[in-house]
């Protein structure tokens, strides 16, 4: 067994300690990574207040970073010690299922298993995320990071980058494509850059008249106040593809609203039970849809289309020692876009 | 002001009874139509009874005729008497909305005039639907009936064809594709023919195994019964379209089940609020839509589709005298698959 250091939650609060950790000897398909900078997920919050059923006992948030290879296991032929790596959401898979075999991991018939609060397919133990100077994963649910993308910033497309690519992709956004980013946060931000950058017309829906200038520096072409009802009322019909960041409850219908004929609505932080108006959907043959982080083909894809684009996350970086810190700000909201951990401080 | 004869509904009931009806005078652009066959749409029963929102007092049902043009307005110039038209759920829309100018006038931005139940757009008077001899409407939204097509058998393609229409070419449903069929009455068997003529591999799932061979018959690769889990459990991720006919409330969850990756349960039947919950879409990014009835651009794609393929609807066609036991019937579910009534008996 190795071990390592991490940041430990086991109270619910924020107040994650600093502990030392267990990480299993590399099997022939494992890479050991030291871990450099992970990103502060919201969903890291969730989990550490016990929101998204995974056990909060001894729980190692994080599951968006980037890192270095420090040692291969015998039978690992695409990766050597030294490598600079990404790190997402899963880290393993059944490898058999039709989704697995589309490049769909992350939505394995058998469940993937998540980078923290998940269990190993092999040994039954616990993960343990990112929020720690070591991790040890099968050299699969690895992806080289591209030269010139900054480790840093390039940690949130792991998880923030890579839940927004899925849907633009999917739906083939492009030129000529009218895209709306409901809520401007870690995902939103990612998701201006990313659809700007592919050549859609981005408008951001936020409740926040500020963040105008934000946005449009950002990539945005314009900002609709979601408050406004007549700012949103024009916009009907408007948008060929609506991602909604938003992960507080939220009524669908005045979104649904502003979905272009045969468009799309994409649910990408609102993980319950919804009431949905069906006629909202029928007047203009609308699409409601959902989609969380991705498999590794549009990973792999994702990473170098950020490095062929310069696309990082923008990012504020502290020492991990501070991460109640940044907890408790991204809680108010305080964040422009997404905190990231410098995991150096733990040796 | 004309008179025609026609059968109303006053007590919401279904025993309607024959009135003497008037129609306008016709305007420059107006067609006078000899109805002769109407198809018995379960929408009709609903109105009858109250529960679309129409107004239950002197309605006169029907949204899916055909019939013969005899008198045209001074500024006709597609039609002229004697020639074969069809007819369906909208008369009239603002011509000038996106919608309208994408060929969806069923989404009429200022609401499209249905054919019975709605408000005529110049007088304001309410429109009486099909369940007559006589009917005069806007030239724009008759449509020309293609040589060869069963004038009765053709009667049914205008609403539950046109509503299943829409989704599979919207979809792009065509070789290769796999689509289930939901319910097999008059919407869901239409849908099986068209969706097996377009090369899908169609699958029907239903409540009654007995229906096996009468899907095979009409052009399904199989049925799968709906109460047994087992069956649906091995569906699972399977159809890129499932339409949806069902009228009555169900539970979507075992539905979007079997969606595939990408794929789209298309609500055709449910015209209400129900809870969706958004995981089902998710692990798979799957779609929720809706639709219905169509727009005037692929409602006569739709007509020379079926008379090129020599489609029409399996219908029971009974004189306009036996309405009452036609809408009894249908409300029992006992129709294969489509009542249409001859206005013949009229007069």
């Amino acid at each position: 067994m190795r071990t390592t250091t991490g940041w430990q939650s086991d109270d619910r609060s924020t107040a994650l300690t600093r502990a030392t950790i267990e990480r299993r000897d590399l099997r022939a398909d494992d890479l050991a990574v030291r871990v450099d900078y992970c990103g502060v997920c919201h969903s890291d919050l969730h989990s550490v207040h016990g929101l998204t059923g995974k056990p909060t006992a001894g729980l190692v948030p994080g599951h968006e970073f980037t890192g270095t290879v420090t040692a291969v296991g015998t039978a690992v032929t695409g990766f050597a010690p030294g490598d600079a790596v990404a790190v997402g959401t899963i880290v393993d898979s059944c490898g058999d299922c039709p989704m697995c075999r589309a490049g769909q991991e992350n939505f394995c018939h058998e469940g993937a298993v998540s980078t923290y609060g998940g269990t190993d397919r092999v040994d039954g133990t616990p993960t343990l995320g990112g929020y720690s100077r070591e991790y040890v994963l099968r050299d699969r649910f690895a992806y080289h990071l591209p030269d010139g993308l900054d480790p840093a910033g390039a940690a949130p497309l792991m998880c923030a980058g890579i839940t927004v690519w899925e849907p633009l992709r999917a739906l083939a956004v492009g030129s000529g494509s009218r895209v709306a980013v409901v809520g401007l946060g870690g995902l939103g931000h990612l998701a201006v850059k990313l659809a700007a950058s592919l050549g859609a017309e981005v408008t951001v829906l936020s409740r926040t008249p500020g963040k105008a200038d934000d946005a449009r520096g950002l990539g945005a072409a314009d900002l609709l106040v979601t408050t406004d009802a007549s700012q949103l009322a024009a916009a009907r019909d408007r948008f060929d593809l609506v991602l909604d960041t938003v992960s507080a409850p939220h009524d669908l219908s005045p979104l649904l609203r502003t979905v272009a004929l045969n468009g799309t609505l994409s649910v990408l932080g609102l993980p319950v039970e919804t009431p949905v108006k069906i006629m909202e959907l029928t007047f203009g043959r609308k699409h409601l849809s959902s989609s969380g982080t991705g498999g590794r083909l549009h990973t792999a894809e994702l990473l170098a289309y950020c490095a062929e684009h310069g696309i990082t996350a923008d990012i504020e970086l502290l020492p991990s020692a501070r991460v109640e810190e940044a907890l408790n700000r991204l809680e108010r909201g305080d964040v422009r876009y997404r905190f990231v951990l410098d995991l150096s401080d733990l040796g």
